[in-house]
């Protein structure tokens, strides 16, 4: 097979690669429909990640099964099949309680940006769709397996209600997902912070009702002013930095609520200050598992549509090039085509 | 009159002070019943927070209201009161979203380890009793002025459910009351970390289930070992050092939930490792006035007996007595009788 391998920062090479093969019964192959490259990739693509020895990359697919382990009979060859990043058997206890991404069998995936692909856990990852989805649909499933299941998680564990007023801090896939989520579960107001004009763009049409560029004290003081000097009920911080973690900390009213899913780097949460904000704080890798049938639901009845977050397609084997353009803020997200 | 003054640390001394006026029209001034000293009195009595110039302490209080200002209408002379440490207007935006303690116009008690004391935002922070209380029950309702209303918080911001796994880390009066919270929202378990023999029997009297005795990795490990190896689903925090707070965070399994109630001295949470608990973390200064009706309720009618974590009652103008004998941990908390 053929697949991405990223050899040091700024360098991603298409190569061929061995086959992927059942190494355990609770494995599965499938060929790859569609995949793509993640915010969270360009990382190390920076630097900002050490690489180690070069490594294949990509955790987000949607495809059809190819194979199965002997242990596996919830999906079967030929079928469609949607995955999350980190996979789950979705039986151990902390998959019960609905934090398949912290199942105590976890794997990370990390070798989707591939024509082929070993699902480990494949009985408790993958759900198959009842036909094969028309293709226009392929991307709105690809992104469910993480930037959609993750800003459904950054709402929820920001306990987005209806009638709220919800901040988005972050105008990637992840951020616009995290829009689509909010007004899904009835957000009143959702103020997207963003600087990218087709981002801003994308953030309204998905149901964001105003926009702050202003970012720092300065979108703090922004935000305040939006919502009655209190702050918002709850906020989504979808970057991951230090800057975008206290802006969101300081942008949620009292009482308020930061569901937090971009990978901290060098986040710090100050005690005394989070103390003194009454503000509740939850993240991590989102439970896609959890939402997937739900979300596939949405896709497939065309309720929402978080493929429009692709908006540069590539056949795979330029997936180098996908890298370039989201690192240099001309694509959101880059779809590949096997 | 006469109350309470810090000099300097491990210097209290009992002194004659200005009788409190009626400064605003929203004041009210209470003859004091009972007050006492809190665990968080002792970090500028030990040195480990800045003091400045000599001035009042305490911030616990329950009294007869002998004045009130023009706009006090909710109170009247001669009435039995409970208030709280922190007051509020109890109309404000955060009030009405629960957060009494971060009221638009809190002022923090102060100056309550006296005979008299003035209560700032008197209509919306006292709440009188029906009728006066027999002097038995007066320990316990001066505890829901603060110590049983942050057990209480810590509880509700740990998201305590009927049937769950609970830890309560620290065993001061806070986490005393924390075990009391806990055992009347249904918990199943309680594990109380604990030390000191006589806090250990009255943690178990109040409800819990189990002491540990481990801290640090020993006691993760311990809590892990008690709950299948997947932690807590509450954990209440009752301390605010570090070593408290990171025993709290990894006590809880993932999607479980910290309470922290303990005023952070030095506590920065690593974004990373929380990012990958999954734990829900929320804490802050208890809205005691939220629960104030219920808990004095509860106290009224023998459902709950707070009071017990009194185990040293001196009279008022003892007051350093009563420092001493709890930084020394001879007492769990000192009853000032005026």
């Amino acid at each position: 097979m053929r697949g991405a391998v990223i050899h040091a920062p700024g360098d991603v090479r298409f190569e061929t690669l061995d086959d992927p093969k059942i190494l355990k019964p609770t494995d599965a192959i499938i060929r790859t429909a569609v995949t793509c490259v993640c915010g969270s990739d360009l990382w190390p693509y920076r630097g900002l990640e050490p690489i180690g020895a070069p490594h294949p990359m990509g955790h987000e697919y949607v495809g059809f099964v190819e194979e199965v382990g002997s242990e596996v009979n919830s999906v079967r060859p030929g079928q469609f099949v949607v995955g999350s990043f980190a996979t789950s058997d979705n039986t151990c206890a902390n998959c019960l309680g609905g934090f398949q991404s912290n199942c105590l069998h976890r794997e990370f995936m990390g070798t989707c940006q591939a024509d082929h692909i070993r699902i480990p856990n494949a009985q408790g990852t993958l759900v198959a769709t009842d036909e094969q989805p028309p293709e226009e649909l392929w991307p709105g499933l690809l992104a469910v397996s993480d930037v959609m299941g993750t800003g459904w998680w950054a709402a929820d564990a920001a306990e987005v209600e209806p009638g709220s007023t919800v901040v988005v801090v972050g105008d990637g896939a992840v951020g616009l997902c995290g829009v689509i989520a909010a007004k899904e579960m009835g957000a009143e107001r959702i103020i997207a912070m963003s600087r990218h004009e087709p981002r801003q763009k994308l953030a309204l049409e998905y149901g964001a009702t105003d926009i702050v560029t202003e970012r720092g004290e300065e979108g703090v003081a922004r935000i305040k002013d939006l919502t009655d000097g209190i702050g918002a009920d709850s906020v989504l911080e979808c970057v991951g930095t230090a800057q975008a973690m206290q802006q969101a900390l300081r942008s949620a009213r009292p009482g308020g609520n930061v569901g937090f899913v971009g990978v901290p780097h060098d986040v710090a949460v100050d005690g005394e200050e989070l103390f003194y904000s009454h503000v509740g704080l939850r993240g991590g890798p989102a439970p896609v598992r959890r939402y997937l049938p739900d979300l596939i639901d949405r896709v497939l009845s065309g309720r929402i549509d978080p493929g429009r977050v692709f908006d540069l397609t590539l056949p795979l084997e330029q997936v180098a090039d996908g890298y370039k353009a989201m690192d240099e803020r001309r694509a959101i997200k880059a779809l590949l085509t096997p």
